[in-house]
């Protein structure tokens, strides 16, 4: 058995994360007990989320215990299995965190079928940033033909699948996005009908240019000055899906509830629905989901972007820059090769 | 034709309303035109959004104009006819205002028939304030068995409906009101599980011993210090109808957007609904409502106060009492007899 490295919390943030707190550690995967298989990490997914999982504190999930491996899906081959539903050489989808090798029970592994799509999309367009795209925008935004949806991070995983999937079902898609390679990328390659620079300081009013009749639907995933840039312009019957606050994740200060009477004039006079969500609440679509989201990709209506950087080392530089917006994609460590 | 009398908006309010913003006023009721009838106004009904209206500015319904009649739900009587839909005593349901007569080209009205319940409840219990608890409660909090439901103005016309047809759902209902009299006559009266004074202190502290598993929906028509309260004790997946904040309709400052982070994670976090509503945007649901509202109220299960005031002078210190909670029920102005 070769030797296995993995990234653990080294110690929790305080605000933006440093490298000071992840540490890499050589380890020796182990054997595969009864009933076990062992993974080798192919493609190791970053998502913003991870960072809420780096807190300590109530959140829909628990923390990553400091010294504990880093949470993270991953694209893993079975190189080892006493599982008798599990065979040396499939390909799974697991939560198997920020290392080379992990055991499992069999529980919660999903297998992929490379003859489909690039095994890396399971973690990407066809997985959860996909799901979540799709779930929330159907189920909570349920944008309708003439409608204008806005969604940030338009050029990553969550965003783009958001704006293009408002294309298919026939509403003005508008775009927030970190520069202008990135809204060139997000008009041009991905068809919405146009896409904002959010570090420009005339945010409000082009946003209000691009959406001449309001905003329908706002897909929540920043938070932030873009939040307050969308707030006045929501219609009547607007509906904000919540699925992350990327802009807050590292704030450090305190958060009393002394703010409330703006947002619930608002949500009272314009009868906005803002509701929250994690894409597991929504696991009952997943079948709808892999059928439409599976063509769409097939007929090229839906595209996506893969941002790669190369070995596990490289996990906790990828992870800061995603959260800062370098990324222009979805992010993925390419941890081991296809084929070992 | 006898003299009428109106109240009119003398000036805007700036915060608390006073005295001085209405102005009563002699006039002579005009006589019916084509197609008109001529409304003599029986009860005035007295509701908190009335506050709005006497502001300027973007809402769901125009502001009154200053020097406009006040504008009000009534119980008016058809005194004199023109329109073939009318006969003259045909008691209806009318928007007629802060006045003793009012002209109507027969839009709008409906006839109430006084064998079925006092005519008073048609602009209660089985009118807008009941719908409004009916429509809001069932449709955006949807209780389920066991779960818990919190609602302040528990005494009064709309609050009093939302617990009473909680604990028809089969949920646990706890109202918020301001004193020991309401309190014991929403438990002992009106079968909520337990009521909390809004001036204790130790609101939170009590909020928390009355909801021993959360809260579930909470049913918002206050803002202010019981929204604080709430705020934390929401349980994940709760839901929150907006239909009033009647702690901020005084509120003289601005309302800037900066405060978005926190209600912002507990909606994402809690997966939280927050959704606003006017009892307008369920009009499909009259028909239900009246149905099961009248045979709630008939079977005893729904129960109701009335707080009456004589005579259309009185409306303007009866309407600022109803702002400070000093009212104890649904809140009406005996403009004129049943019979003139």
């Amino acid at each position: 058995m070769s030797q296995g490295k993995r990234i653990v919390l080294a110690s929790r943030p305080h605000g933006e994360p440093t490298s000071a707190n992840f540490r890499l550690e050589d380890y020796t995967p182990p054997a595969p007990g009864a009933g076990e298989v062992l993974l080798r990490t192919i493609w190791l997914s970053l998502d913003p989320y991870m960072r809420g999982r780096m807190n300590d504190g109530p959140s829909y999930a628990a923390p990553v215990p400091v010294n504990g491996v880093m949470e993270g899906g991953t694209v893993s081959e079975v190189i080892a299995s006493n599982n008798p539903g599990f065979a040396k050489g499939d390909i799974v989808l697991s939560r198997a965190g920020w290392q080379t090798h992990a055991l499992s029970d069999g529980k919660g592994l999903a297998k992929i079928d490379p003859k489909i799509a690039p095994i890396s999309t399971a973690v990407g367009v066809l997985g959860m940033p996909g799901m979540t795209a799709y779930t929330g925008l159907l189920e909570i935004g349920k944008p309708q033909p003439g409608e204008t949806v806005v969604v940030a991070g338009a050029s990553g995983a969550v965003g783009s699948a958001v704006g293009q999937i408002a294309k298919i079902k026939g509403a003005r898609a508008v775009g927030i996005a970190g520069g202008k390679d990135k809204c060139d990328y997000v008009t041009r390659e991905l068809g919405f009908d146009a896409c904002l620079d959010h570090r420009d300081p005339d945010l409000a009013a082009k946003l209000k240019e691009a959406c001449p009749k309001g905003i329908d639907v706002y897909f929540e995933n920043v938070g932030g000055a873009v939040f307050e840039a969308v707030y006045p312009q929501l219609n009547a019957f607007a509906r904000v899906p919540v699925c992350g606050l990327i802009a807050h994740y590292n704030d450090r200060e305190a958060r009393a509830p002394k703010w409330a009477s703006s947002i619930m004039f608002a949500i009272l006079t314009k009868r906005l629905t803002f509701r929250g969500f994690i894409v597991s609440d929504f696991a009952a679509m997943h079948g709808d989901f892999l059928r439409d989201m599976s063509q769409w990709v097939r007929e090229g209506k839906v595209k996506y972007k893969e941002f790669v950087t190369e070995g596990l080392d490289s996990a906790p530089e990828a992870f800061m820059g995603l959260l800062k917006g370098a990324n222009f994609g979805k992010q993925l460590v390419r941890v081991g090769p296809d084929k070992a």
